[in-house]
């Protein structure tokens, strides 16, 4: 009696609810058994400050060159947690079901949730599933929440930073947000754009073993892209930034879907990149310690914090000029993430 | 050049999503300054074990008699914190709004979020906002999850329920789940039915200063009414338990339109409601400090744990039958919460 697509009853609480949860969530997701399913999870008492955040994904199309919406949620919790400096010590898991959904579909975005959570060792404690009729959501929403634990006494925050600190970002740009573009328009590229999609919690360790103190702020440049995230730093910390664009990494096939359609790549979404701004006398050791890592192979210092100011953010074009810099304006990419 | 309606930008992570932020949700719901906003809030070190729940929500309609699509999301996950014992620390909020949406409803859900929020006290302290074109949602979709803290020993689960314990309700019971289908299929009844939209917080905490260790279980009767929630815990504490349907107490107008519709109130979704099960011995004493409390005025024994066993419900008829209980089988009532 088992359905191959979503039934309005998986949402119901009750008995295909059930069934959803112990035959395909549960064991995906956590292996949690039935008698220790409670209303909320519960944790040790954590060693240090809390760090909590809360991402909702709705990316369309749910499966792209890199990644799908599982290991995208992952990941991105995992992230906004590593960019406080704190370690996940637990994800929450909404989801949100279309009627209709193929529950193969489903089953292959939960092994990729397992899969991401699994490489950075946090567990997945808790969720809820809600289901929806045909017509009013698209597949699937995910909505992922992490508590992590800040094991050091640092403030990592983005209104840390100082004059003369250089911005390090860990490669190269707007390859998450052209995947999934050029996915879900049916772009025909010489070669396939991949997704950057990554935990970044690795990354940062490694950076806090070598940097400490002397890193300021770290941020995912995720919607909005480089520009709109450096802008936000820019303002909260009341200083003027100011990039070099030829050193800021672009793979050529993103650049080269950027000038065919009109984007500049400092505005396009990234999902396993994160700006790093830190003490310039720590600077070059900490982008060694990155080039080291999986992640970091490609990272590159793109620009200084000049002085005290309003936030304005330029960039020192390859061509020599200086331009100033704003928040991306208007809706470039719907749901890229 | 404000919009009365979302638009698709205002999900970018540019401009107009910090116009979003900063002129609308961020005022409403925490107040926290743009130059404190980061990827993830932090919180000190908390002074016991951890609970951690979510939730999302995507009630059709989003305003009902006795509440909204705001109230009922942060209620719902301050009420499963509290089934596991714990204060809430923090909440999070995940928005998924349609391209529509018309600003001012945005608002007075944000209103009532901050509302239900403040009334436990708990800060709502971080967030997400996502934007999904016209037809790929249903107005608007929240996710909350919710951080308590345990400050006891006491472990509080659904596999604690012992032979001879009392199982108590807080009052009637399907008043949420008609209030919201009456409200959607605008049902014509002789007094409206309201939800039972409420937070059970205060009324935990009055039930652990006079039960303690004598309290077993605690669950909320949401999606799947009574009956589901109550043979949960039967399966989970491999326990019969048997109920009395005389001492159920449901509301005459929600009787009335179950008995219409040939729906069983018992298998209709509260959202102000917990089943506690109890020590028999401290069972009248827990019964009579949760008839103090607004929440419990109506509270009533409505059940015994009989013995050991495969975790079969019954119930004894009013007219003196007795029938055996299985939980809701297919969608009695899709998108009550």
């Amino acid at each position: 009696m088992k359905s191959d697509i979503i039934l309005l009853g998986h949402g119901s609480g009750g008995k295909l609810s059930h069934q959803l949860l112990d035959d395909i969530i549960i064991p995906a997701l956590s292996g949690i058994a039935q008698s220790e399913q409670n209303d909320a999870a519960i944790l040790a008492r954590p060693d240090g400050r809390l760090a909590f955040t809360t991402d909702s994904y709705v990316v369309d199309p749910i499966f792209f060159p890199g990644g799908c919406i599982g290991d995208l949620a992952i990941n991105g919790t995992v992230n906004d947690l590593a960019m406080a400096g704190a370690k996940p010590l637990a994800i929450s898991v909404g989801l949100i079901l279309e009627e209709g959904l193929p529950v193969s579909d489903l089953e292959e975005i939960l092994q990729a949730m397992r899969q991401a959570a699994d490489k950075v060792g946090v567990n997945i404690v808790t969720g809820d599933t809600k289901v929806v009729p045909r017509g009013k959501a698209d597949k699937i929403f995910i909505n992922t929440s992490g508590v992590g634990v800040i094991e050091h006494e640092l403030t990592i925050c983005g209104s840390g930073a100082r004059p003369g600190d250089k911005i390090i970002i860990n490669g190269t740009v707007g390859d998450h947000g052209m995947a999934v573009l050029a996915s879900r328009e049916g772009l025909e590229l010489e070669s396939t754009i991949e997704s950057d999609c990554a935990e970044l919690h690795s990354l940062v360790e490694a950076m806090l073993a070598v940097g400490k103190e002397d890193i300021h702020v770290l941020r995912d440049p995720t919607r909005g892209g480089v520009a709109t995230t450096l802008k936000e730093i820019a303002l909260q910390s009341q200083m003027d930034i100011e990039l070099v664009e030829s050193a800021i990494p672009v793979n050529d096939n993103v650049g080269g879907a950027c000038a065919i359609l009109g984007l500049d790549p400092l505005f396009v979404a990234n999902e396993g990149k994160l700006l790093a701004v830190v003490a310039a006398e720590k600077a070059e050791q900490i982008l060694a310690a990155m080039q080291e890592q999986p992640t970091g192979k490609d990272a590159s210092i793109i620009g200084t914090v000049i002085n005290k100011g309003a936030g304005r953010l330029s960039l020192e074009t390859v061509i020599g000029g200086k331009r100033s810099v704003e928040m991306l304006a208007g809706e470039q990419l719907p749901r890229i993430c």
